[in-house]
């Protein structure tokens, strides 16, 4: 086997943890230097890849490299554009290829969910017709949780146990005032189609008294009465109340809650977002006064309080990726294989791409109590030893120490390209 | 000196170090037991002590008030009730030297803001009117940051370093992605009157390029035409914009940019919150796509990130307020004293409450730059200090392990009365 390159792109939506993937695949390839020539990362993703802006890791420091690992964000820039058509007629897929023979590149590291997996797959495939030999690895990503063939996605623990530390947090804060202040707090989380995001509030306390006291998954239609009624009763009975929202709630004919246009005082139409539309309904329709916070960006990039078990697999399926190809491994994923509960223990899996692509994975029935506002024994289970254990990065006066890539790229050898 | 017991109060918001006083306030009363005998903590603060409320916090084994060092929110709660009227002739005045003679209180504690401070002072004023001894020792407790008479209040260190970092952390996910997504991402923090949470957001970077690009103070009266040239100027040089703003934000004539109605989808009218508002400017005016965060009690609760110093003074206060009354001290509050910024050193100070007393300390004009979107050198120096250093909690399980605390009630003594 020759030595050649690899070119490895972040796709999608970035994560607390998406850095250690990268830190963990570039340090695996510097100790494959007889088979692995440079790792060449896509600028801002496959845009890069097309574009031709090729970063050149090698020119990262090692220590760079090492502190990707606590560095949220995605370091050498993501983006959210599909091959919309990968066929071999496709300009982009020819693009592709034109980069990939330019630079020599004889394997394809794709890092991220649904669609990266299914591209992963494509060019895999395409590879074989064009007799182009490419080795393609998707590596997943995503802090929604929602892809199938891996037990659970890097991105989505440390997401886990922002949600249910926050929870936690305000939750004591609510309580400490709710005597003869707020009584009802919402924390708007994300996951459009799948709630595993909300669901991790429920890591928060259990029990009926323990907040959070609702959860509103995508999975459940929301029912607005049952809603105000469970509200009211909790407050009635504990004094306050705590809800955990995901982003995705839908009424009853699949509209999203968030989707409800609001008219500002310019007359301008406004997105409400879900914590504001729950907050407006339980101020309307019970008077109780009510506080929201909305999470957003901050809880996928939160690395100060990442879960170790996170950050560890993230690192882990980088470098498996790497043993992968040094295996010869082609059109497959690194997926995560859980053994055991308790203790928690896992391994790395190789699944076929084609096992993958494009399954959304939703919050089972089973993991969702009955009314549907909490989550169950079974879930807890699953949860539990996602948020295990802590990985602080390093600080220098009070701010954390993230790794700063110099991006340089490589000398440009093709005509110009313009994607989309 | 007779051997007396103690009142202990929090008022007003909680914060994540609040109960790092508590904690040793109680622990140094108990190494002080020939002259103090129970401290008990007002149920839900002051409206506690009137109802007569009393936790004994002598019931509290000795791990739990450790423990409240690392424990976020008010853990024997707090409320916003404020003494109006406080002479002799006031039924709250009364009520509240009944339950001072009825428990053989000597000792007032009262841990609050600007409010709480002014009670403190005019309760030991009426001791002396009354001939009821009690001494009357205020404890600055404030996010705000806007307590005159001490250097900064503890309770803001700890929300400064959360936004510090969230502002960091948020920007490296958006910087990931602004190529294709994202361009504006706004923060939204608390501080409706002085921004100094805002100001501290500004510690996540330095120089015109790196985040955040524009901070937005209550001082500094809002002006659409010149922020949004400021934000399209950004998004121009570097791609995106991260924006702090402040809830307090105000338009030239005193108007908050968060009171501006809108109506939702039912007709409700909905209070905006100064981000929404923000963001549907910039999406209207500039056609950004955009992305906001609203911290809301995150950011004061989240005692996981807490900052070292903040801790470490939070609990020099309440050791400090008891120091006080064992030295025969009465009607002060404990202040913060900045000796020198590099290396950062502080002490208590013993401030009369009369110079305290509802004076509002905003952020000065030479801590703003001249733009007025951002921090100067001075302003760095004056907050750096106050996030140095981490306090983590201990974990149990991949969750903080918060105290909970009996609050066990002593037995009333007196008639019920009527709070309110």
């Amino acid at each position: 086997m020759s030595k050649r390159n690899a070119i490895y792109a972040q796709s999608g939506g970035v994560t607390a943890v998406i850095n250690a993937t990268a830190s963990g695949l570039i340090e695996a390839a510097r100790s494959h230097r007889d088979r692995i020539g440079k790792v060449l990362a896509g600028r801002n993703g496959i845009i890069g890849v097309l574009r031709e802006e090729l970063i050149d890791t090698s020119k990262e420091n090692r220590s760079t490299i090492q502190r990707l690992r606590e560095t949220p964000g995605g370091a050498f820039g993501s983006c959210r554009y599909k091959l919309t058509n990968p066929t071999p007629d496709d300009p982009d897929i020819q693009r592709l290829f034109e980069v990939f023979a330019a630079h020599d590149v004889g394997y394809f590291f794709y890092n991220g969910g649904g669609d990266s997996q299914d591209t992963a797959n494509k060019v895999s495939k395409l590879s074989q017709q064009l007799s182009y030999p490419v080795q393609c690895i998707g590596i997943p990503k995503t802090v929604d949780n929602d892809l199938s063939g891996t037990d659970n996605c890097p991105g989505f623990g440390s997401v886990a146990k922002y949600v249910a530390i926050s929870t936690k947090e305000a939750a004591l804060d609510v309580a400490s005032m709710s005597e003869s202040s707020t009584k009802v707090f919402i924390l708007e989380v994300m996951g459009r189609h799948a709630g595993w995001i909300a669901a991790s509030g429920g890591l928060a306390g259990e029990g009926a008294n323990e907040p959070p006291h609702l959860i509103l998954f995508p999975e459940a239609p929301f029912d607005s009465s049952k809603f105000l009624a469970k509200v009211e009763a909790t407050v009635g009975r504990i004094g306050y109340c705590v809800i955990v929202a995901s982003e995705g709630v839908q009424d009853g004919d699949g509209n999203f809650l968030s989707d409800a246009e609001t008219t500002d005082a310019f007359g301008h139409a406004q997105l409400g977002g879900v914590a504001p539309v729950l907050a407006n309904l339980v101020k309307e329709e019970l008077g109780l006064k009510y506080h929201y916070a909305v999470a957003d960006y901050l809880q996928r990039s939160s690395r100060h309080i990442a879960s170790r078990v996170d950050v560890e697999q993230a690192y882990a399926v980088g470098r498996g990726a790497i043993a992968a190809v040094a295996a010869g491994k082609d059109d497959i994923m690194i997926g995560i294989e859980r053994l055991q509960d308790k203790p928690y223990r896992w391994r790395l899996a190789h699944v076929n791409l084609s096992k993958v692509a494009n399954i959304e994975r939703k919050v089972p029935r089973s993991f969702r109590t009955k009314d549907e506002y909490g989550i169950t024994a079974r879930a807890r289970r699953y949860l539990q030893p996602l948020i295990r254990g802590e990985a602080y990065p390093a600080y220098r006066q009070g701010m954390p120490r993230y790794a700063q890539t110099k991006n340089q790229l490589v000398a440009k050898k093709l005509r110009h390209y313009e994607v989309g």
